[in-house]
């Protein structure tokens, strides 16, 4: 069986795209898919209505772990042109093309596999709870490299 | 023969400039190279007086469609101690560095493949016609990774 | 032997971070680890007090030469929420997680090759001697291809 893992360091919302587009269009054509959240990605799995952090004022304002959903994400070029997540999930709905939220939902059906860096979340002092459920183990950096050894790699 | 695949998501001038740098490199010692541009990474491959995309206003100033030529192109740290693509372009030249015009006829000189990703383009509703002609193929994720199976693959 | 090989393009801090824990925590479970620097990545192998830069101005602005030390890399996401290196930086200190100083310090005594980039440094009229003397050798991409096939490689 084929296999793809993508470590999706970045929270930015076209990157997080990129990075659902490529595993669930690898997932359809019967790829293993193993999906690494680290740093800013782990905004992408969060609980859409985590615990509060207030009182940990350092850390929640660090990764924005106040606000959830996909819609607060922003771009990579957020000041660029007018360009924002809002724009690009209009013009996705638009063409009829599959928004981040549905890309995650066909992820999860897709039986991708998601994982969160155990690193990130031990700095953060978050644990799996803080996650959606459907995460299926918080890992490192050894226990990764098993699962993406022998396929394809890519670090977004 | 060995292979090379790059995943171009970012505009980035200097991001650019790294992915055709690795390409042509690879290309010079008889890799296969596959270049597939994505999201941002389109610019790069856009006809330099492409159609107006006027009172289409939002794609346009989205994915800046309406100037071309890798000048306009911004740096990963456009504003982070005054870098610019122009000093970078006067640098490349001062040192008889291929600047990224060279290298994108480098690249296709050394019959590197350029693909552009499908649904980025069905988006914003382009077509073929809207890149220039050395533009192999449109794709989707399925096919790239069939293209890319077996090599080095990164996302850029 | 496995083997991970990682080109660090980006100088930011916490992507540095994420390539140097990487890095070390593949060395630690007996891979053979490359790491390749180039363009901002170059800041992260440095020496602390190179040579001054007076007088080539415009080089010593655009890649930061004039300061160094891991504090002074940015953020990816410098302006976002207030996240800083400063903050992460103490974060990881409480955690009792290593920071990049120690990250660099492990890679090097874990035997991590460290390489830079040859176009990048020639760009900047560099050479090896403005960097840390653990960096093994300076080479282009036809080299880095050699060392980095049949692994995982990773562009950060």
């Amino acid at each position: 069986m084929k296999k793809l893992s993508i470590i999706l360091f970045s929270g930015d919302f076209d990157r997080a795209v990129a990075a659902f587009t490529l595993a669930t269009g690898a997932a359809a054509v019967n790829y293993q898919v193993n999906l690494f959240f680290t740093f800013w990605g782990l905004n992408v799995i969060k609980k859409k209505k985590g615990r509060s952090f207030t009182g940990k004022g350092v850390m929640a304002r660090f990764f924005g772990f106040l606000s959830g959903g996909f819609k607060n994400l922003p771009m990579s070029r957020l000041n660029f042109l007018g360009a924002s997540p809002k724009i690009m999930i209009s013009l996705m709905k638009k063409r009829n093309v599959a928004t981040l939220n549905d890309l995650l939902s066909a992820a999860i059906e897709l039986k991708i596999n998601l994982y969160a860096c155990e690193m990130s979340i031990h700095i953060l002092g978050l644990t799996k709870e803080d996650f959606i459920p459907e995460v299926k183990e918080v890992l490192g950096v050894p226990k990764f490299l098993e699962l993406s050894d022998g396929g394809e790699t890519l670090f977004i």
